[in-house]
């Protein structure tokens, strides 16, 4: 078994995620999110499709929801945040609720929590963080002990962006994964109004290639244009990006001759 | 009429919003958002309680999807993305397609563009910044003059941060808001694990302070804590912080004692 890249999962198979960020802290604004930008980048890297996030306040009834809604729909779910020993830590329950299972303190979590905190310090606001559905496997917290867990194709991970990324990588060995989707990025140098139509026509020409327009805008500079090309086979990606080069080599030529 | 602070609102009515982030590039990780923590923060600041965020690809049934759940749950709907002039930027149909109106280039948007672009350089491409829906509203764009919209209560905005803010600062004083949640954030300079249980109680002495515990991890540090008391009564959150302070300071004289 390759244990850095999870189990064999089928050539071409599409793995899907959604990613469930919980917590007050993210919609007030106190606290700017750091997970989701980073599990983005993770889950891409090893063949897994993010293609939806979602963040709720720490309202039982709207994790469970957004639980319910979500992991019917994608292959895996990624939660972040309510896993602590505090009274707004809710997500365990919550993501019981969502499966009709029982939570109860687990030795298994029991015996790692006594790894890092003396067992006189073990009261009960800390055994909060050993509570753990039936059924659930735990996920490794290399940091500071207190586990994440599965719950079928739910993977809770805390909210604090050091610990969710020991989890993170804890937990991805495990996982299914897919084809990993390639991408390109190609900078224009050129306004997204210029080439937006000549675009257009390579992409309907590789409709299997998604192309991606990113403006940026400097106060001064004015715009410019990043063109992101994805695919999953790495042959299809060298066509794309040849045919897009061609197209802003011609882009340029006219607008050369223009002046 | 007070431009600044909207239209006026019931005293102490509540107003909710939802965020949609629409992109590929998001949920792939190459580009890290900045403007939910932007806007999250803009409209507590205001008056308007984010209660959701959702990110969803470049896919029209998507985004429909998405609006409509939204748009009938929430008082005000913010999107940001996906209305430049390229063949992936489809916010303005899709959300015309969640509420059943056409989309047509709009005289008022063209009027806009041409503050800015040259009438021989606005092309078909460029001409598709000013497809709005039917009897949208336009959102100023003080950056680069291509407009956002509001339809309903859905306010259509760039993905670019600059843009985004320069409309919301045009959009803001037009909406509806309501008493601003307050907040105290008190450092408590102890574990989560050792002031949960006493929390927990000062909690369920003030039911309607809302009290978040938010730890952070730092290599070689440990853990510390910090509390953040929300209310729309200045009056109860001083009590709270009241409450709080002398629940922190029996901790510590307890644990001072213990050593």
């Amino acid at each position: 078994m390759n244990e850095s890249s999870g189990p064999p999962s089928e050539a071409g198979a599409v793995v899907t995620a959604a990613l469930l960020v919980i917590g007050d802290e993210i919609l007030s604004g106190r606290t700017k999110d750091k997970n989701i930008g980073y599990i983005a980048e993770y889950l891409t890297n090893v063949g897994i499709d993010l293609c939806e996030v979602r963040v709720v306040p720490d309202v039982e009834d709207e994790i469970v929801a957004a639980v319910n809604a979500l992991r019917h729909r994608y292959t895996h779910v990624f939660t972040t945040g309510g896993i602590g020993p505090t009274h707004d830590d809710i997500t365990a329950d919550a993501v019981a609720r969502a499966f009709g299972v029982a939570t109860d303190v687990d030795p298994r979590a029991v015996a790692l929590l006594l790894e890092r905190i003396p067992k006189d310090q073990l009261n009960e606001a800390r055994l909060r963080m050993a509570r753990i559905p039936a059924g659930a496997e735990l996920i490794e917290n290399s940091v500071s002990k207190a586990p994440g867990f599965s719950l079928g194709n739910v993977h809770v991970m805390a909210g604090v962006p050091t610990i969710m990324q020991a989890m993170l990588d804890g937990l991805a060995p495990r996982l299914a994964t897919g084809r990993r989707v390639l991408s390109r990025s190609v900078p224009a140098g050129l306004k997204e109004g210029d080439i937006a139509g000549p675009l257009a026509a390579v992409q309907a020409a590789f409709p299997d290639v998604s192309m991606g327009s990113y403006p940026s805008f400097e106060e001064g500079v004015g715009f410019t244009t990043t063109l992101v090309l994805r695919s999953r086979a790495e042959a299809r990606l060298a066509e794309a990006e040849a045919a897009v080069q061609a197209m802003l080599a011609e882009v340029r030529a006219g607008r050369a001759a223009d002046t």
